[in-house]
């Protein structure tokens, strides 16, 4: 086996992205020693039983010291706090990384706590399920799923780019497909594909919740209609999407404000029995479903091959 | 084998439905003969090549002669011209169902056009992908997935009940589970459970096919972290659900109507950055997901289990 990546790994808060960065690294052989800190003491014995880590801490300074990468895999809001508590541990030339589903302001909000010394590269890999908690990590996460990569504006220096590279490799070898990108795009582009599509599906599944005439129970009998679908991801970590919406209000209001328009001009169509404009909709919705498929980020089997068939 | 439940059926229209009724209802023994219509000449040559059936027609009646069942399977706004075509071969005492996805009113048009020996119980099997044609039709969509049938209005009778308990009895045995309920109600709750999340995955998938700082490649490369789950019902057949759209108008303009409200609330929630508020429905809207899961509705693999997990 090659040598590891970074010697030593460092993650600050291990849920299910954290814990399936330190399997899926362990398994690809990516590390060799893995520091782990966490602030919730249920999830610190929980890591220690799953045998996640060589040492598990509860002081974030204290699991990040020496450390060759230091990932922080917190909730959106609290990557600040959390690179602030861990920078005291940072040795000269660390990288310092996040999973962060929101990359606008995280690189200067990061480089303002880590030091001259640390190579600040913010870092999103769209990958999770609606599981949440250490347990809930798997090593085949990333696998096939892409990372966008965010690095510093205006830092074209070698020695950063070498740090980049190195980041991409590690990303690589846990099975993702890597992407850099600037995070201002970065956040409209999740915006459309991650942000709002969560937003409606957390917003129908409360609608459903709240009708007198038909009860939660007829909701959930019926599901397999079309509702099911949105209650999966109406099931991911609410904190971590309460972070997302309040740190990336501008692009989700932006985009929402786009789906609303297209949503009473949808309105209107069925209200005024205009079958044209609904067909021509449905149709040209197709071709998009077979671009998902084509590109390899879907199943082609019918109802996800969630079904048995013959 | 138990004798058949009904010697001969006759399917009229026959895509993901149809064949799946044909299919299903031989594999149980529920059927001798199967006897089909389909307007579609290529549809018709499919079916023939397919095998499922015992003779396939160009005319309606020909097809619906001496069956003692006769299913409708054709897209909702046809069903009223269908019964009307075949009308002239329906025996005495046969009854006549449908499969569409709309009830209101399609119990008194089936009626007026089906002669007063027919026994007519509109009927909703709740269950598809999101593809379509003969071809796509298999024997198992009905395993426990749910079928409502709406019986006629005022209709106690003993003949009509033994119709019904017959049409529940073939459901049965081609693996649904059967409700009963009136047509104003199947459609509210259907409003519910799988026109408004179609009409919104629609409408997502549109959106973001139109935007112009994010590319459609984007849209598709990205699309894991979301988006994805949208496109499989925002591919379903463009026909059958124009015609949703415009025969249950009032039911889902009214459930329209209440998404968009609380869609508003959020929306300001995230302006004024109330995280309290989102946290708040991001908690609630997960116990709906157990629920469905608990009901036996859904996989309780993550990502329905489209990944593979280790």
């Amino acid at each position: 086996m090659n040598p590891a990546i970074y010697p030593k790994m460092a993650v600050i808060g291990c849920g299910l992205i954290g814990s399936s960065v330190i399997r899926a690294a362990r398994a690809a052989g990516a590390v060799d020693k893995v520091q782990v800190f966490d602030l919730n003491p249920q999830s610190r014995a929980e890591i220690e039983r799953l045998g996640y880590a060589d040492a598990v801490f509860d002081d974030a300074a204290a699991a990040a010291k020496d450390a060759d990468l230091v990932v922080l895999a917190t909730p959106p809001l609290s990557l600040a706090a959390a690179a602030a508590a861990a920078a005291p541990g940072f040795k000269a030339g660390v990288t310092l990384t996040d999973v962060g589903s929101v990359k606008g302001g995280v690189g200067a909000a990061l480089a303002s706590v880590a030091g001259e010394d640390a190579f600040v590269i913010p870092g999103h890999p769209l990958a999770g399920t609606e599981n949440s908690g250490p347990a809930a990590g798997f090593s085949t996460l990333f696998q096939n799923r892409w990372t966008i990569l965010c690095p510093l504006e205006g830092r074209e220096d070698a020695p950063y780019q070498e740090a980049l590279t190195r980041l991409e490799r590690f990303w690589a070898a846990i099975g993702a497909n890597v992407e850099v990108m600037d995070e201002r795009h970065h956040d409209l582009v999740l915006a459309v594909t991650s942000h709002l599509p969560h937003l409606i599906a957390y917003n129908i599944v409360g609608t459903a919740a709240d009708l007198e005439a038909v009860t939660q129970s007829e909701v959930i009998k019926f599901s397999a209609s079309g509702f099911r679908d949105f209650t999966r991801i109406a099931a991911s970590d609410p904190t971590m999407w309460r972070d997302v919406f309040l740190m990336n209000k501008e692009a989700v209001l932006e985009i929402l404000g786009r789906f609303t328009e297209d949503l009473q001009a949808l309105s209107r169509a069925i209200r005024w029995g205009e079958g044209d404009k609904l067909h021509e909709l449905f149709t040209r919705t197709r071709e998009i479903r077979r671009g998902v498929i084509a590109a390899g980020q879907e199943s082609a089997e019918p109802n996800f091959g969630r079904d048995r068939q013959p």
